[in-house]
């Protein structure tokens, strides 16, 4: 498969930078194509303004959502935009890493997602009709392609926990496991979390290590997080909530989203073939 | 009080910056004193990297808490983000605002927080010990002083709604109101949202703009989301988990750490004298 691995951390001698050598490393020896933007290292620029958007004019105001749709719509975005774009569609597996700074990705990651996905192309994209709302959750550009989250944090593991003050890490992840990657069509699979990245000494290192080449070797046969496909059935359109029917009584939040995983061995398996 | 808000949009025509007018205007009415930090237009970096951390030599790895801890005692920051400091510090109210892109803030208000939120100012701050576990949610540099978010999103309310398909609004929020403003202290005011954002007419703006000078003219008094103290008692230190016989049955995520809101009237009443 090919794999694009987007990575966000700006010293090379980092834990993060590390930790990425491992999962390319393993990566290729398992025969995957691996690519890297490194967003530092490229020093990607983080802000959307109107540079982005050559198209618009001086007298025209700044709306995002109109310039990206008729950038793209054109051809008209810009190159740096453009390479990253052709990366994902080049690539079967997106892999997201950064340390986890104030909860959700540092603000250079950030502002590569606010740039790349751009209208029509990760979002504004299909229908919107009485019937369904858009190719969004579980449809749409990357349907069919897998992603995830490789992250470190400075704090302890039970602080993340179900019942730790940060909150649970898998629901502070839900705005870009769901938000970003589930949006435009990508199965997500579970994160790969590394606590206490400031305090490794070399037996954490390798056993963190090695955890990430286990999850790289099982890349594609990770079963991903069943999220609800907003278009299947579960959801009223066009008000997009769950319909009342659904969800453990008593849930609320996050996890409301989060259906019955398959039980299935097919359903775990590649959704793509192999490139 | 002093007011201060931090402004994230790329257009001073754009709707936030409309918003942002009858934000000001109406606390300067009331007598207040505003700062605004336009970012965009102060091209605020928005990329923590070697450069933020004059005295790291080029040798020494970048861990970014470490260099933090120490360029902040060291009083070593560069320019631009300690004058960002010197107006938190001046501000008794912080308003964050800004379009909601891809379910969390723009990149540059991002790179803002990642910045200026230093190790020794809004981190790393207080005794960690088994009876504590530093000055954080709920204690720190800015405790008594009160901060809300006002933002605007593309999408319709009922999307964000407690079973909308993007999570409910409150939820999503949650790693700015707790992880970013509780964190240092903050008592955070539920956020202002306007919903529909590039399809407002001018009835539509009127109603928005009237709905954010209530919640000006409220600033003061509005009640905090009660959010548990982390050392008051709730937690096991130093998991900092929530003690077992806490929280409502079956609750879980998020909603665990929001206590119940005090009935006193006097607990709504502005928790620092006004300036």
């Amino acid at each position: 498969m090919n794999v694009l691995i987007v990575f966000a951390h700006p010293d090379p001698r980092s834990l993060n930078a590390a930790l990425r050598d491992v999962a390319v490393a393993e990566l290729t020896a398992a025969g995957h194509a691996v690519q890297v933007s490194d967003l530092y290292a490229m020093r990607f620029k983080a802000e959307v303004d109107r540079d982005d958007f050559p198209l618009l004019a001086p007298a025209d105001r700044l709306k995002v959502p109109g310039a990206s749709k008729a950038a793209f719509t054109a051809g008209a975005l810009t190159a740096d935009v453009v390479a990253e774009q052709q990366k994902l569609l080049w690539a079967d597996v997106l892999i997201l890493q950064f340390p986890l700074w104030w909860f959700t990705m540092p603000a250079i990651l950030k502002g590569w997602v606010d740039r790349v996905f751009a209208y029509g192309f990760a979002y504004g994209v299909g229908e919107h009709s009485e019937a369904r709302w858009g190719d969004r959750y579980g449809e749409g550009t990357f349907a069919g392609r897998r992603a995830m989250v490789i992250t470190t944090t400075g704090g302890w593991a039970e602080h993340y926990s179900a019942r730790g003050v940060n909150g649970p890490m898998d629901d502070l992840l839900f705005p870009i496991n769901h938000g970003i990657l589930f949006y435009p069509g990508y199965d997500v699979l579970p994160a790969h979390v590394v606590h206490r990245a400031d305090r490794l000494d070399a037996a954490g290192f390798e056993a963190a290590a090695e955890g990430l080449r286990e999850r790289m070797r099982t890349i594609a046969t990770t079963p991903p997080i069943p999220y609800r496909r907003q278009n299947g059935g579960d959801y009223l359109i066009s008000g997009c909530e769950l319909r009342p029917d659904l969800g453990d009584p008593g849930a609320r939040g996050f996890a409301l989203h989060v259906g019955r995983a398959p039980a299935t061995a097919e359903a775990a398996a590649p959704t793509r073939p192999a490139a």
